[in-house]
């Protein structure tokens, strides 16, 4: 299958499914539930659900519709913690996916609240849901964790705390596999979870999506540095005052990293079954995002 | 039992367990570690835990150690929106229990994200819980209802978006039952979820906790207009551009109120067993916190 209308097709599907979780734009109160749906629905590439429901459906999952409500609420966590990362006091970005940042559309205060609206609705989605309360629970002990203060937190934390001008390629590794590749292999390992695989199954989808996610993160910073805003949709050279990897290596030898964390995470891909090829064009279709 | 040794014991307990529960001042980051530590463990009566464990034991709830990660959960989940209500874009207060507010300790985007961090801590606690997987789920689907769009972060934003110059008693029991009482409300719900009670006896709880928690919001109000910074623990008068119940009806009318929502609680909690007069002592016991 084309993988350009493979990813566009179940995007469609997750953006319908976003769109019915979410609050009504009338659910009162109003300014909370429009806020909510802004940032969620204006746009962005839902490789997180997408990645979920790929490795749910490569380990054998057969029930989408059951795990819809996880892949929605990774997708809600994501929105929450790009508000809060976008705010005047930690990267004081205006723009985000081509659009107003939440706190320049609403003001800082509804930014926040609306962040944290969607970070408990992630779990009020998956906690509604009707998977089997003895998954929920397993689900629920990857993905907290990938969230929390070793997570998410800790990444954004050493990120805002850190002296850009001092070359640490070692706290650079930590902020970019904690800040975005533990998410990425916490949707991987969820959806064989989902799927009920066996443990080594499970660890290699962990591994698998921790180096996608390296790889995702460093092209992410070198479209920063080369592209354009339309394509970023966010203010281009917003980086400039963070550890990055082309900040550290230089652009080219940034995209040879990106291009050997993509091949480690292939080979623990390739683990799961013959149709994996589906992840790799998944990977490879982010690395073309690079000039 | 004396009431205020009931509530000194239980508050001890708990505040060792939080100690536990939460990551070490050396866990890294170290920053974020001691920002989520330090406005837990600034204080606080700890009432929300001591209404869960109380209720869970008023029920015939037998293992009070398996439900101490649900019981602290609820207080991270209150650490965390103390520090986000208090940011300079929501309601700016420098002071908290006592010390110095999160952000004017640690700087604006460290308590944001200490805030987050304990939100995503209160889950990981009690996904990490040895409590049975079913009775999770139905816990979980009671707090994320009590602390989303339609609880608390909804009463938090119309508490931020409401003129306090305009008399409007609908809207302001809309936030009060919202911001606070329904979280109360949970609270109590959950311990008798935990001890598997009837129905029946949920919607007892439910509703008791909710006229103790709005009895409580008045009580607060009042003492932010009576008190003494001292017993506040925060900045008084910090409610002057709020909507509040002394703003409405006066100080002597409020404590009326606030009795009446008292006995319309324990009305429902008497239902519970004979011991009840336990919640009682606690309802009684927050009353006398006005003068």
């Amino acid at each position: 299958m084309n993988i350009e209308s493979y990813l566009a097709n179940w995007k469609n599907r997750i953006d319908e499914k976003l769109d019915e979780y979410l609050p009504s734009p009338e659910t009162y109160p109003e300014t909370l539930s429009r806020a909510m749906r802004y940032t969620v629905l204006a746009g962005g590439k839902r490789i997180r659900p997408i990645l979920l429901i790929t490795t749910y459906q490569l380990c054998g999952g057969k029930n989408v519709d059951e795990i819809f409500p996880v892949a929605c609420a990774l997708e809600f966590i994501h929105s929450y913690s790009l508000i809060h990362d976008d705010l005047p006091s930690i990267d004081n970005d205006d723009y985000r996916r081509g659009l107003l940042s939440s706190h320049k559309k609403f003001g800082e205060d509804i930014a926040i609240l609306a962040g944290d609206a969607l970070f408990s609705h992630a779990f009020y989605t998956i906690a509604e849901s009707y998977i089997a309360p003895k998954k929920k629970d397993e689900i629920l002990k990857t993905l907290t964790f990938a969230i929390g203060n070793k997570g998410i937190i800790g990444g954004q934390i050493k990120d805002v705390e850190t002296d850009p001008t001092k070359r640490n390629p070692k706290l650079l590794r930590y902020i970019h596999s904690h800040k975005t590749a533990i998410f990425f292999s916490a949707a991987c390992e969820m959806g064989g979870i989902l799927a009920e695989v066996d443990s080594n199954i499970i660890t290699h989808l962990r591994k698998g999506g921790l180096f996608m996610g390296m790889a995702f993160q460093i092209i992410d910073d070198v479209i920063d540095v080369e592209g354009v805003m339309e394509e970023a949709g966010k203010d281009i050279n917003s980086d400039e005052n963070k550890l990055t990897y082309p900040s550290i290596y230089g652009v080219g030898h940034s995209k040879e990293i990106a291009k050997r964390y993509t091949q480690i995470s292939m080979k623990h891909l390739k683990n799961i079954n013959n149709e994996s090829d589906l992840l790799e064009g998944i990977i490879l279709f982010l690395l073309r995002r690079m000039k």
